[in-house]
């Protein structure tokens, strides 16, 4: 059951697909204070909180402060609030009774879950207008699924779009492109999608190619289409200022860029410099920005993804200049530790300054909304120009598109990836514990930047995270400029990969299977062992997930490991998987072992009366060749897997 | 047995204590690239490397990239390569066989541990004179003695430094500290030290006192030295430049501080601003600095923490005044991504810039010899002119003292805290982690700030960490400025907390005796479990330590979690401690087990054949009454447990 609640005069963010009348008084189990605009609500020692989709911390979320605030910023720490996304559902479990509860707010809003008093949590709303739903069931998954219905149907991306890709910060040229597909080639290892980052662009301009770089751009699409491997560039947010560019020139023309009080369009610096941001907010400026992806699709493109839509603002034009007067203020004098770090702060403070979020305006239907109170949409309309667009340009064909910053709502338009993390094995195991989360908001197409996008990656990171990222719909390799390349064949002796890449193949048809059910139902692909088991130990198990109905995964996410401990809510057959074809099994009882696990092998449980189906392994998605499955299976007589399949492109 | 090698021609640096004959050859076992001035060795997929004291990442120091070069950047994350210290001491143990390896070699080294290539390690001196020392024996035990042999023995504090103690950023005022005390007497926390940080000086000149903020300092030490509290003022490396200061007057006079080329001393700010560096690697300048401590310990104090001396540079005149000019260049220009991060780069560099390391010189013994290659130097030899001043001033009676920076030779003049930690769970585990490294490498007076330095701390993390640092032989709760209030009595109800620090008190017999002797002997207090076990599992066990003789600890470090599993590597008995009289018992067999253990709980197994001794809880070190010490014990039949005790001032 649903009950939405409503405080002053929420805006329209249209996160919600159904009307569902308002209750009378405050959120039913929390008390309000209208002055702090604060909701708190005790909770028992044994509680525990799911949700919030793109956060830090673990499957459960207590125990510390989130702060949905969409933020461009890689250095994600313990001490990190806001990632890339915001996504305001959560579950509070207490253990007889679970509730869920969705802020659909767009400013910044803050969840204290029981981090500063321990048994309290407390949220706290930047301004006084918000909508609220209580939803209430029988068990965690029914939660969500009246959630998900609530929102409605989650994006469903080409089935291509389930193969391995390689990214890179950048490929900088076609030949390098080129490169990178025969390397592979080269080494077996199947290969699906190249990403092509900021510099495929002339100057980092939206809907522009380098001349110079990709002199033969449509050549190597259909070059690589023929070998099923897809081109997929990005899309910034930010329109650079240039005369005569006619994206700049169009936008300004038409009122499509945010504005500043004064009625000017905001200058903010991206990539290319000054630019402008286009106010995605406004319904025609989506239709304008969505039809200049047919700039790509005409030239054979059929994914894309759309960065910096945070909106990430290096500096504004007016702020910078701000700082650069206060500057030889400092000159000349004793800077002491108050003075100096004032000084330098200045600089920390350039980028994705709080005063800048403040400074520009939307146009919400006739309405000159601050951005500040609409921060968290920005990303989701963004993608939504583009899934709208889509539609049009391409009604018969699946585009890929996924974003990096979202709000609820932008699930039905395209997954997203989890942003810039960085090659650490904490940013493995958040990983893990990201996906059930994500799935509860919707946000089914999903996957981290696999072996870390900051930092250097080791040949033992990269096997671990293939072997998580192996079970995600997104599965990308992608790494930042000034890192050590992280292409599979990069680190020597590539069997171990190939091996990997091969069965993620061979699992397709499961995981294409049990992604389209989850779409179609309302459920989720990932879950916490706690959404299926209910014994006392599955509430703090953070390093395991159920993936679909069949099976259980354990990865290795410590250096230098060799095994681990798993707990087994009930028996299960044990895979050991080296490869499609090289595994071996155990039956394994119900209770915790210590299970050896090398860095090249991959742990899956098969649940009793289930069964797995395993293809052989292919070198593109189409190649997979169904009559090839044949099936993994634990107590499974008489049980026959639920096979979902399509022809992949087509809308549903 | 040790082998000395030697390259080129090294500075002493007189972290060793034995004359050893030097071989002919190259580093045994190790090929040497005379170009790069690498090492290079072959590792198998089973080795493990212990040791390089306060460092990053596990027990295990495979699969990174450690730099020496004492830094103070407090964002210790997985990229982090340097902290506050540099160890060179490591044992590579390839499972037959292991050998301990110590660089005696005071500039920038590069540890790669098997990270570039998983099967190599490599390392490499940033100029070609170096010290190497090969430790060869029948165990890791023997190794880590003999190399302990080489260098010395380690510091020994006085014994009421085993107490706790609380810090913060700062204590403002006298009135401040008296609240402190009052509320730890308030709440029945037995509390053994106050620190002092920074602002108990006069503007952050070192050897003076705030006449303000202290007015009546010496009676507050003999007030709190009445209720067996110590107070702890830090020094800091840097001194103010200030006409009439007489400790900046006296230094530029005998030219006791660092140099710039053309003979000007230094000008590199700190907390007070414009300051110059002590040349501590100069013997007069130690005598002169180490006997200014003089002024404290005559008003009672006795113990000291000195801080910044890696050394912590804000900013030098020099450098700050080039960024200054360059500034203007930038402006009014449309800064794009490469020129707006070089903009901004250059005032991320200004703190602890490299080319302002190479900016000034040390006077050794008449030569002039540029920082950069002695980097590592700096702090060991501000802690050993306290410690050889102490020896003067005070004769008889030790003094407490520890210190941020360090390099091999100063544990013999002090201990460590583990410098700007922050509230997170990762650190929390690193803590554990670090303390055998540490003690390998020498370093027994150890400790990390208890709770974390930076970020907020939760009650939770609290307890948890207090179930770590208990053994720990330095016990500091300390906190920066602008975090949380972390004192115990500032969390609600502070019950727990009072059982956890009783029964530190109630452990400190036992911990001083397994200090003492593991000092004396040259032993290890805190053990990996692969130390003394060498089943097949022990290897990878990286948070459970040996402590002493007697004991193995598992901590809990994760959020939410009330259990951990425990692997044991033989038959032991939990005691599972809620406070010195509140504990329950269970002997548990040689393998794997899940062990609940809720936040106020201490888990501590007792080995075969041995006993713990724990003595009723006291509210102060000199307070414990050694009569009503009871034996937990374990198997331990005829056994009696080998006390070490001495009167605790004592130097020995």
């Amino acid at each position: 059951m649903i009950k939405k609640f409503r405080l002053g005069n929420p805006i329209n963010t249209e996160s919600v697909v159904k009307d569902i009348p308002i209750e009378e008084g405050n959120l039913e189990g929390f008390s309000f204070d209208s002055e702090k605009l604060s909701f708190k609500k005790f909770i028992n020692p044994k509680t525990v909180i799911y949700g919030l989709g793109e956060t830090t911390r673990g499957i459960n979320k207590r125990g510390f402060v989130y702060k949905s605030f969409c933020s461009d910023d890689p250095n994600h720490d313990e001490d990190k609030q806001s990632l890339y996304g915001a996504q305001n559902f959560f579950i509070i479990d207490d253990g007889n009774k679970a509730a869920g509860y969705y802020f659909d707010f767009p400013g910044i809003i803050t969840f204290d879950m029981g981090f500063t008093e321990l048994n309290t949590v407390e949220i706290t709303l930047s301004y006084g207008d918000a909508d609220i739903y209580l939803v209430t069931g029988e068990s965690k998954t029914s939660i969500v699924k009246q959630f998900r219905e609530l929102i409605g149907q989650s994006y469903i991306p080409p089935k291509w779009a389930f193969g391995y890709g390689q990214s890179r910060w950048s490929y900088f040229t076609s030949d390098e492109v080129r490169e990178v597909y025969a390397k592979y080639k080269e080494a077996g290892i199947p290969l699906e999608m190249i990403y092509l980052d900021i510099d495929y662009m002339e100057r980092y301009k939206d809907f522009t190619i380098s001349k110079e770089a990709f002199p033969d751009f449509e050549e190597l699409v259909s070059d690589m289409a023929k070998e099923n491997v897809h081109l997929v560039p990005i899309i910034d947010a930010g329109v650079k200022i240039e005369k005569d560019y006619d994206v700049y020139e169009e936008g300004v023309k038409n009122n499509y860029f945010c504005k500043k009080d004064n009625g000017e369009d905001l200058v903010a610096a991206v990539w290319p410099g000054q630019s402008h941001l286009p106010d995605f907010l406004n319904k025609e400026t989506r239709e304008w920005f969505g039809n200049r992806y047919k700039f790509l699709i005409d030239k054979g493109i059929d994914g894309f993804w759309n960065d910096m839509n945070e909106p990430a603002i290096f500096y504004t034009k007016d702020h910078l200049e701000e700082v650069f007067e206060k500057v030889n203020d400092y000159r000349g004098k004793n800077l002491d530790v108050d003075s100096f770090f004032e000084f330098t702060g200045m600089f920390y403070s350039i980028s994705n300054n709080m005063e800048d979020y403040r400074r520009f305006y939307h146009n919400m239907d006739g309405k000159k909304i601050n951005h500040e109170k609409v921060h968290n949409l920005y990303g989701y309309n963004m993608t939504r120009a583009a899934g709208e667009a889509f539609e049009r340009i391409s009604p018969d064909k699946r585009i890929l598109m996924f974003s990096r910053s979202s709000y609820v709502g932008m699930h039905r338009y395209g997954g997203i990836w989890t942003g810039d993390n960085k090659s650490w094995w904490s940013h493995l195991l958040l990983n893990v514990q990201q996906l059930p989360a994500l799935n509860m908001c919707g946000f089914m197409y999903v996957g981290a930047d696999t072996g870390g996008f900051g930092s250097h990656a080791s040949k033992d990171l990269m096997l671990r995270w293939l072997a998580v990222s192996m079970f995600t719909p997104l599965f990308r390799n992608h790494a930042a400029k000034g890192t050590r390349r992280q292409e599979l064949y990069e680190f020597g002796d590539s069997k171990d990969f190939k091996e990997l890449i091969k069965l993620r193949y061979a699992l397709i048809p499961y995981l294409y299977s049990e992604y389209m059910k989850a779409v179609k139902n309302n459920d989720m692909m990932f879950k916490p062992l706690s959404f299926e088991y209910s014994d006392s130990r599955v509430n703090e198990i953070e390093d395991e997930l159920l993936v679909g109905e069949s099976i259980m995964i354990a990865p290795v996410t410590k250096q230098n490991a060799t095994g681990r401990y798993v707990y087994l809510p009930e028996d299960m057959k044990l895979i050991r998987f080296r490869g499609p074809k090289n595994y071996d099994e155990e039956i394994l009882e119900k209770g915790d072992h210590y299970v050896k696990a090398e860095t090249n092998e991959v742990l899956v449980f098969i649940r009793p009366g289930h069964e797995l189906p395993l293809a052989e392994a292919a070198m593109s998605v189409e190649e997979i060749d169904y009559s090839t499955i044949r099936y993994l299976s634990y107590k499974a007589d008489g049980v026959k897997y639920d096979m979902y399949d399509d022809d992949g492109v087509s809308r549903n």
